[in-house]
């Protein structure tokens, strides 16, 4: 099952990609240069729109899943990406403990993991499998669809180490988001290396500064290709302290979509798009019972206003202020079978190693389509996805189309890394 | 097309393949302190011989071509790797000088070229092909199989630097082994890094010294691994100054091939093995009109002695003092289509990148088939043929035997990165 991509091939998207292809040298010199003074993300997986006029992540995921959804012939590329990042960061390592989220434990997230633990075992280290979910009281084992078996152990925690009864690692790999606050059991672990570093989970990480560092980097990249950077980046607002019953904060709300709507219409009008520009609504760290919402007029904010009014009533969380990104929706103009897609990109280390399609059957082209019901699908081109070609027509090369997603990609991992450093708890500040 | 490994199913190689699955975090870990301590060569094609009960590296080339012969699937990791590399040497480089063999100029090696050009510049270069083949007088293009042009232009030497008249690389890559000598218009370029250094071509290097290299890292793997190191060594001898009309050269080369014979044989009866031993003997740097001979009994041994006195009454370059390689012969038992074919394995920095069969239909088991009329199989197994799969019974898997493959490959490089290091002219020597 190839993807057809059905992009339509005019317009400004087919331009960027032929500037982002003419200048693939100075902008792989340009992430060169970038790493040498900033470290990238451990690994990343970042969801990314192609709206067929502009080309923007969506949202950059530092404890990336789905790992299992990368094909056979990309997984030495991760691989040989794991070995190098080992290399840099501890090359006498040998033991290697993956955190995993706790339950409720999906098929696809077991898959995950037991993909995790094959990844960074062909790279050279033991890897085992520490769960801080108070429900893992003793090793316990899971079956998965392949036959294959992983198991989760409970972690052991001494006073300076964190590891199993009878395994101590010098690596601690967390694949667990840490959305309900960092646990004091991963605190204070300071003889380890702890990737990623517990302040890139959604405890402390907000959107609206990762996305203000993206707006950074894509002014910069956009100006190496001479292009307009909102051809990359989602133009975005924050409300903040946002309290559901409260007619001043859906007022203020208000205003901000409002704010956003206004300016991508403007950016429409420049551009000649014809279609209707919208904003989707989400909370600025992790996941809100709101979940993400769509907001294309002044009917669609009504409802809204509703939702949050009649949240505030019924839920307990909902009258605690809350943080909320106003962000540019951008359309997919990808369609896998007839069915909605967005391509989502894999990187580890520096690396793009990976990606699929997320494919949803039953949700419109402005619509979130990380939500149950949603299928993947590898990008498995026939050959060779991660390179591009040269001289082949913009929007006619699906390896060219993938390698631009891959810049992308690799623009939101080091606004990324970026954030991880202004906001590094432990950062030395030099006056 | 895909070969189809006709490698017995019993005895010692399984039980290698088993040891080398089994120690794979070991055996990777061990790799990555090694190239904490020493550089790996730029680039490496490795010849490997699977003889069914053996496994050993034939072959040692620091400047490979065949590039052309890896698989669209495999490039993506020969770009990733030539990303870490050029991070490593030179993270700020723009331009790359790709230096390539004189003529003749065959059609496989220009696809080598042109391939070599692609990866370097996926990886994010400017690649342009210098050449210092006096006979390139000025930018000239050639016209490959698949259409693709490509164009050598006459290198432009000032006094420090190498360039072309409108390019100038920070960076040289040889593809020239420097058979016929070093010419002056590469040496004393101090402003420029040159990969691989010039002491890597063949008017430094031999055969001998790789191998006694080779013997000591296979003896360190042998005890990680808890084998013999025969099962991944070849034995050898070198013979020095042979003057081909001259007896008593002539007797002190027939000494060392028996001497390897003798030793040869004791490991065959050690091991129960019923084939038949043999020696190759082989110039100890780059090639001689000899060629490769193959000797298994007396009969042989003569009509060598008698070839030598021969070619020393026709050729002015026998009548030179030349250095000789006596090696064990190793068979191969791998087989494409009935055809007799010997693994060849590519590597990138640390990295091994892709491989291939040569295959040559009308070659023995015991005979050298990198000679006219080889063909050249894609290492094309059905997925991922870089990754091992634990739990595959010995034999059985052919992802496994191409790891243990990459095992002995980079083995190989690793002692050629020793090699380099002990004939270093610019080597600091502390006492």
């Amino acid at each position: 099952m190839v993807p057809h991509l059905i992009t339509a091939l005019t317009g400004p998207i087919n331009e960027l990609e032929q500037r982002v292809l003419d200048s693939m040298p100075a902008i792989e010199r340009w992430f060169r240069l970038e790493w040498m003074e900033h470290t990238p993300p451990f690994y990343a997986s970042v969801d990314v729109r192609n709206a067929g006029f502009k080309l923007s992540p969506v949202d950059t995921n530092l404890y990336p899943n789905g790992w299992a959804n990368l094909t056979p012939e990309m997984l030495p590329l991760a691989v040989q990406a794991a070995m190098a990042a080992i290399e840099k960061i501890c090359p006498e390592a040998r033991n290697l403990l993956v955190v995993p989220e706790n339950a409720p434990y999906s098929n696809g997230y077991l898959d995950n993991l037991a993909q995790l633990q094959r990844i960074f075992n062909m790279a050279g280290l033991n890897v085992r499998l520490g769960s801080i979910d108070p429900a893992i009281k003793k090793a316990t084992t899971f079956e998965l669809n392949s036959g294959q078996r992983i198991t989760l152990e409970p972690v052991v925690r001494t006073k300076r180490r964190l590891g199993l009864k009878d395994f101590d690692p010098c690596t601690i790999l967390l694949n667990n988001d840490l959305s309900a606050g960092v646990p004091g059991i991963l605190e204070e672990v300071y003889e380890q290396y702890q990737l990623p570093p517990l302040h890139a989970g959604w405890a402390t990480r907000r959107k609206s500064m990762h996305f203000k560092c993206y707006e950074e980097v894509a002014k910069r990249l956009g100006k190496l290709l001479g292009v307009d950077p909102w051809l990359i980046n989602p133009l975005f607002e924050k409300c903040e302290a946002v309290l559901f019953g409260d007619a001043d904060s859906l007022d203020r709300l208000s205003a901000q979509v409002d704010l956003v709507l206004t300016r991508v219409r403007r950016k429409y009008k420049e551009y000649g798009i014809k279609e209707k520009p919208f904003v989707v609504v989400k909370a600025d760290h992790g996941t809100h019972e709101l979940g993400f919402v769509t907001v294309r007029d002044a009917r669609d904010l009504q409802a809204l206003r509703d939702r949050m009014t009649q949240l505030a009533q019924d839920s307990a969380s909902a009258r605690l202020p809350h943080d909320f990104l106003v962000q540019e929706g951008v359309l997919t103009q990808e369609r896998v079978n007839d069915a909605v897609a967005e391509p989502v990109v894999y990187t580890m280390d520096r690396y793009v190693v990976g990606g699929f399609y997320r494919v949803h059957a039953e949700r419109a082209v402005d619509e979130n389509l990380n939500a149950p019901g949603s299928a993947f699908v590898p990008l498995a081109f026939e050959h060779s996805t991660q390179l591009p070609q040269p001289g082949v027509k913009p929007g006619a090369s699906a390896p060219n189309r993938f390698y631009m997603y891959g810049v992308v990609a690799r623009l939101a991992m080091l606004a990324a890394s970026y954030e991880l450093e202004a906001t590094d708890p432990e950062a030395e500040v030099y006056d």
